[in-house]
Formats: structure tokens, C-alpha cells, sequence
């Protein structure tokens, strides 16, 4: 029996033994032609993210006295909708980040080097910029009328609650992503299947709905910088650091609780795990 | 052919033989490191389940008067939706439960022992008071004008009734976790995958779509109890204890019907396709 | 190489060859608990089935002026979503029929025996009869307002087109059935996940969301059957055939379709494959 | 170990190696029954698609006047939810194309014969405009009242913004489809589930949400050319080469991103990965 359970083990645990940690600085990457092709996929992605959820949102706003368009609700579908059809297309090229404080949240875990996040956050937030651009292009009677998609302190709200509201926005994302994309997951829990990007897409569902009438819902540095650059309004500016600096710390605490709560007794388990093995 | 059919019984079937019941009181338990754990994963996903559905709740129920919303299908969806990913994330910590009346009907299958069924509660509580509260500290304007998101019996219905819809909207909901997590379902129907975390949210989703305009939805002891204690207006305890009655019957039925009347046969076939196995 | 490829067509393909036809009467079926397990599952599901989906009719039809409700969109839901989460849990004791029109389908298919059949249909029958009893039960004062959630051939449409309604919709409904259910299915296309209980839901999803104007959806005689049986005004049974008639034509073209269009090839294949493996 | 992973990617990767390109002309497909019953299976799932589509748009856009409808987000559901189950019941039996430009897109990456791509394209227009058929023969009275939900340039949109919203869409369609439908994807990430027709509906029901506004949304000429041979008001054809043009440009820009620049380092990985295996 211990056969089949170790083949069992490694049929769906190729993951199974933790990565080591990447380098801070790894210049052999520079060189790997897979490292441009994430660049790539990463801006393609969040440009494609960024065009068809302004775009809803444009769409949307113009006509807020009929009930005809797509609602709060459809907005809030096509930020977590395109999420997780893109986690699904670039998983396997890039890992599907799309997002700075995802890339932020995995390089505090060591999971990508320094190069790679700063490259990623660098990518995603052009392609943010051109997503956005394609909408004011297409749309442009709409785009400056009704804000642009850009994210703000909704009135009645103050400061501290929208930081706040970003802060716990991004965690509840990105510990899904953590959660979804745990190494050890396969080999802990056989009865939860790993379908990582559809819970991906709807933790960025949810947090749209609860924080949309709070800030628009930024969770996502490049997202709130494409909409800010293209819309350029001054006012928009006033409160950006709110839509990184939140978004960070949420990213933070996710990767904190992840690795120092919930995975300290998980390599415990493992190693004890292991030593049934190895019987 | 048969050594394929068991190698393929084993490589799905970590989980076949059930486990021994739990015992009612296990002090070993509380020398691991894994309860604490659990604990924190329970009281965590509980504050952001509450903090994200009140908060979906507040700022919808602030606008009825036009249609800009994400209306009570957001609600529904933002219920539903929490607990997907929800139990995605804590399903291999703790279980995923995240709800009084799951693990009671856990606990009285004899999957958990009592000392966690109790500790579980009280995280849960305790979790979704917090949750709640972070709603009202970041949108305390609108939070006690549209009555925090409490639940109570809606004008026109009698109690009774609300009982009832307690009782059959918490049977749903624990009929599917049962459903959802029996170890033998692997074995039993290979066609049918087990993706526990989808529909254990989508029946969430189901139940709030259905009694919404009858109690506001409970089918959750610590959702009700954490949004009473945050709101504490006099008039939300008067049927409180429906909300805890209700939910305790309904995972009481829903544990009955599943260990006498589905499990029954299933131990019986079980024992048949064990004989066959071993000829 | 071949005897990895022939385990894998073992370890996914249990259900690979077909089971032979089921009889049309089998009297020993009648000596099993797992029979009358399975129509007491029959019996349970549809009554949950029309209870929900009622509830959220009543719940919704009620206030026809302002946007608070779950709108059409949140009834096809909660038709769609029942059913996947219905599925899903009673796939492993009944087959998962919920419907007289899949359990005709799967009769025609010889995949249920006549005693089966006969005996499914009146426990799905009785079932929806005391769902929506209970449904009137809790919300009387709105349930006779709103029309009970009975179907009928909306204004302006005549019957000819609601019968059509129906088989079309049906037709949609039955043929994902045999699509998901495919015992080939796996060895055919190794790329696409068996899913079932799902796309079953969306099925019934994406046809309400079509047909509700119509005729209100039924595609399900037991629905439409208990609902006319509470509500009982006189002119719900005026086009009440319309229901049997017209899923029960459904049920009988997507069978013929893919036994006789789709499946005819596949044995074929299935027979290529065969000798492949055998060398 | 090495004889396990090398099982694992047997058994998950029966479609590992790459097929050679499919022939420009291959003749013998002719003589084939699967190719017909792909053909008719092309035909019913696209005169389903329209048929369910179009009737929610008639029955939806009928009465703009209050919010008991599905919403302009209920139409976006009708449009992914379709692609979603009709992928799931035709992937094994045509692939499941259902639009010219998911063929168009598949032709050029060589995975179709040129033979095979006409006659997929034929079968989808005739089964487009059959659908739609249906829905005006069933709905007459409102059906030519509301446009009979063909494609065209919305007030106040350009052509060339039209054609790009058009581009893009299908770009997000087809880069979906290619995605999920790699033969390399399981060998090289074997974390991401394929569950190919949900990422593939979502795609749909996205750009839905983003671009109804715009078009209405084609990016699918089968559908548009349906909707516009049964409605055929002269003013339906002026814009009608944005729907053919936009997709075919949006589905080779697709194919061209997946071949040269995601699957270019693919084939590289995958060859150090097979001289790994060879050890």
C-alpha cells in the first residue's frame, strides 16, 4: 500500500517539495528568453484587464437613469471575470500575477526575485496605462464624463476608512492567491481540488462589491495608476498613494499570515509526512 | 485489470476508509499547534466573511432609490460568493466550517471532538463581531441607518415562518457540506468531481436568493450573532435566538437524513465493493 | 509506452464500457434499500428544488416597483443554481434527475429501467408538492398574489410557440445531461473535465434567462406540476399539458440525438480504440 | 522516482506531444462520419446559442421601461453561460468552435484542414440564422420592435472605434481558447486545472459586459450574420464587414501571440524538459 500512496504522492504532488527561495537578484534571468515572454504576458494581460473593466464601468456610468446597463453587480463580474480567465491564460507563463501587490505579496515570500517584481510592476503598469488609453480612445465622448474608472475617496468617506478598506480588500486577495497556489496544498487536502484561478477571480469579485461605494475598489496598484495617468485629473492624484500604499500592506499581511501562521505547522506535518514515508 | 482498479482507488481514495468518530473529548488536542491554527483560520475568514457581506449589504441598502446597486443578487452572490473562496482557503487548516450550525452538524456526525466544536464557535463569534465592526468603523453614516445588517423577522411574516426558513435554508447549506466532503464519494461515483468549495457557497447563494425577504438570511449563528452584537439595538435580540434555534435544527436534520438514510446504503455497498476488491 | 496509456484509460475510464441496457422491468431492483434511498433523495431534492425557486419568485414578484429585488436574473439563477447544487449532492444515491423530462430521457436511453422511471416521477412530483406547500405555508399573504410561481403561456404569445419553448428548452437542458453523463466521455477527450453537475445548472440557467417571458420556464414537469397543484386556479391547468407535453418531446429529440447522431460514431471509435489497446 | 513523474506525464498528458499540422486539403476527411456528425454538431450548437441569446435579448429589451428584466448583465450571462455548456457537450465531438473566428483562429494555427474550416463556417451560419429564425417565429410581436438583436455601431461610436472593440474582444475569446486548449498546458503547469469551456464562456461573458455598449457585441461573425439574415433591415448591412473583418483580425492577432511568442519558448522548455526526462 505504501507504494501506491507515494505514486500517488508524486502523481499530482510534482510540486510537492518547496521551492528554495529565489535570489534577491538573479542576472541569469536577464538572459532566459521565458523571463521577456512573462514580461509579455504580464503587460498583455493587465492591459486586457484594464480595457474591458473601465470599459464596463464607462459604459455603465453613462446611463445612470435607466436601469438598462449592467449595474454595480456587472462591474463588479468583469473585474473578478477577467481575472480569472487571465490567471487561467498566463498561469503557465508568467503565474498569472496582473496585479503589483500580488507581485509584491510573492516576492516577500521569496517566491520571485527583486528583478522580476520590480520587472513585473513595471510591465503591468504600462499595460495598465495602454488598456486604459484603448477605452478613452473608443470611448471618448463617455470617458471624461463620467471619471474614467479612476479611483477616489468616495464622499462621506474619510481617509483612514478607504486605506483601510484596500488594506483588507488586497488580503482577502491575496491570501486567496496564496492559498490557491501552495505547494503543499495537493499533498495536504487530496478532497480540495486546485481550481487556482477560479477562486482567484472571485475574491476579486467579492472585494468589488463590498468596497466599490468606499473607493471604487483599487486592490491593484496598476490598475488605479493606469486609470490616474490617462484621466490626469489633478484631483485624482490627491489620494494615489492610498492605492499603493493600502494594497502593500494588505499584500503584507497576507503573505505574513500565509507563511508565519498557516504554513509554520504545515512543514511540521510535512516533515512528519515524510518520515511515514520514508517507512 | 483489477490491480489498475485498486492502484486507481487509492490514487483518489486517500480518504476512503472512514475515519474513526472523533472522540467527544480529546485533551491531546490542545497540546497541537495545528488546533490553534485552526482556530485562527476560523476567526480570520469569519471577520472577512462578515466584513465584506455587511459591508456589500450597508453600501447597497444606502440607495434605494435608484437602481445603480448591486441590488440583492449582489448580496445573495457576495454571501455565496465569500464562502467559495472561503472554504477554498480554510478547508485544509481547519475544515473550511466558518459557521456554528456547520460545525454542529459536524460534531454531531462525529467528525469533530466537542472541546473543538466549541472552541470553533466561539472563533467564529468572536470573528464576526470584529468583521462587523471594522464595517461600522468605515462606514459608520450609513451603518446604523440601514440596520447593520442584522437579522430579524420582516414585517408580514410570523415567526414560525421564519423558523422555518431557517430550518430548510440551513438544511441546504449542511446537506451540501456532507454531500461535499463525504469521504466515500470518491469511491462511490468517480463521474462526479469533488469541487466541495463551489457548491457549498453556491447553496449559500441559493438560500439568500430564496429568504432574503423573509429574515435577511441567517443559516449562520455567528453572521447573526456578530452583526446583532455590533448593531445592539434592542429590537434585533427579540428573535434572535431564531437565528441559533433554526440553523441547530436545520444542520440536525441535515446530519440525520445524511448519516441514516443516504450513509445507511452507502456502508452497506461499501462493504460489497470491499469483498470484491480483496478477490 | 502502451501500458501507461492503458493505465490511464483505467484510472479515469471506470465508466468506459458501457453498462448494458437496463431492463425495462426489474422486480429485484424493488427488493433494494438503495432503490427506495434513491427516490427518497428523488423526493428531498425536488421538494428543496421548488422551494427555493419559489420563494425567490414570491420574494420577488412581490415588489414590481422599486429595484431591490433579485430580478429575472436572480430567479434563472436560483432555477440554475438548485439544480447544479441538487445535482451534485444526489448524483452519487439517484443519478441526480430531479426532473420527470431527464428521468424520460434517461428511460429512453435504456439507462433507467420503466419501474425506475415511473417511481422517480412520482417522487419528484410529490416533492415539488410539498416544496412549493411550504413555500405557501411562509409566505402566504404574497403567494396567491403573485400567481404562485405557476407557468402559463405569457400575453401575447401563442400555444404553439410555448410548446416550442419547451422542447427547444428541453432539448438544451437533456442533451447537457447526456453530454455530461457520457460514460465515454473521458476516454474521448481526456481535455475536458468532467464537470457534470454544472453545466447541468448553467443549462437550466441560460433557458430561464430565454424563456421566462414565454411561459415562466417550467422544462420540468414536476415543477410546473406542483406549482399548478398549490396554486391551483383554475386556468394554470388550462395549458398545462403544455409542460409534460413539451419537455417530454424535448427529453425524446436530445436522446435521439445523441444516441442516434452523436453516439453512433462514437462506438465506432470506441472500436478502433479498442483493437488499438488490445495490441 | 523518474518512472513515476514519467507515468504522471503519460497519464496526464495523453495530448503532450504536439500533432503534426493538420493538411491544408485532406480529402479522406470527407469520407469520414465523424466529419458530418462534427458538422450537424456545429449546426445545432450554434442554432441553440442564437436561439437562447436572441431570445434574451427580445424578451429583455421589450421593456425598457421598468427593471423586472435580466438586465444588460443577464444578456452577458445568456451570451458566456451558452458558449460555456455548448463547449462542454460539442468540444468531444467537433472541438466546439460555434464561431467562425475561434475556426478561423484554430485554421491558421494549423490545428483544422482548410476543408474542415469552411464547412465548420457554413454549418455555424446556417445554424445561426435557423436559430434566429426561431426566435422571430416564436416571438414575432416583439422581436422586429427591439432589432431583432442584431450587431450594429451604436450612436455615437465610430467605425474604427466599432472594429477595435471587435478586435479585441475576439483577441480575448481566441487568446482564451488557446490557452485552454494547449496540448502543452497540463505537461507544464500542471497546477492549473484545464477546465476549458468555463475560462472560454467567461471570456464571452466578458467582453460582453465591456462592449454591448459599443456593437452589442459580435465577435462571433455566425452570430452576427444570423441576426442580420432573419432581421434584414438594410440599415443591418452598412456596418456589417466590422463584424466579419474585427473578428478574423482579432482571431489572427491571437493565434499569432500564442504561437510566436508564448508557445515559441514552449517548445524550448519543453525540449530541455523531454532531455530531462530521457535520463
Amino acid at each position: 500500500m505504501s507504494k501506491e500512496v507515494r505514486e500517488e504522492g508524486q502523481s499530482h504532488g510534482k510540486d510537492y517539495v518547496d521551492p528554495p527561495p529565489a535570489p534577491l537578484i538573479d542576472v541569469t534571468e536577464l538572459k532566459r528568453w521565458s523571463f521577456y515572454r512573462a514580461l509579455i504576458a504580464e503587460f498583455i494581460a493587465t492591459l486586457l484587464f484594464l480595457y474591458v473593466t473601465v470599459a464596463t464601468v464607462v459604459g455603465e456610468l453613462k446611463q445612470t437613469i435607466d436601469c438598462n446597463g449592467v449595474g454595480r453587480l456587472g462591474i463588479a463580474w468583469a473585474f473578478g471575470g477577467m481575472i480569472f480567465i487571465l490567471v487561467y491564460c498566463t498561469a503557465g507563463i508568467s503565474g498569472g500575477h496582473i496585479n503589483p501587490a500580488v507581485t509584491f505579496g510573492l516576492f516577500l515570500a521569496r517566491k520571485v526575485s527583486l528583478i522580476r517584481a520590480v520587472a513585473y510592476m513595471v510591465a503591468q503598469c504600462l499595460g495598465a496605462i495602454c488598456g486604459v488609453g484603448l477605452v478613452k480612445a473608443f470611448m471618448k465622448h463617455d470617458y471624461n464624463h463620467v471619471g474614467g474608472g479612476a479611483n477616489s475617496v468616495s464622499a462621506g468617506y474619510s481617509k483612514g476608512a478607504a486605506l483601510g478598506a484596500e488594506i483588507i480588500g488586497t488580503f482577502v486577495l491575496v491570501y486567496t492567491v496564496f492559498s490557491a497556489t501552495d505547494p503543499k496544498r495537493n499533498a495536504r487536502d487530496s478532497y480540495v481540488p486546485v481550481l487556482a484561478p477560479l477562486p482567484i477571480g472571485f475574491a476579486v469579485f467579492m472585494v468589488h462589491l463590498a468596497t466599490i461605494p468606499i473607493t471604487g475598489t483599487g486592490i491593484n496598484p496598476a490598475r488605479s495608476f493606469g486609470a490616474a495617468v490617462i484621466y490626469n485629473n489633478g484631483k485624482v492624484w490627491d489620494d494615489h498613494w492610498i492605492f499603493w500604499v493600502g494594497p502593500f500592506i494588505g499584500a503584507l499581511a497576507a503573505a505574513a499570515y500565509h507563511q508565519y501562521i498557516l504554513r509554520a505547522a504545515a512543514i511540521k506535518a510535512l516533515g512528519s509526512f515524510r518520515s511515514n514515508r520514508s517507512n
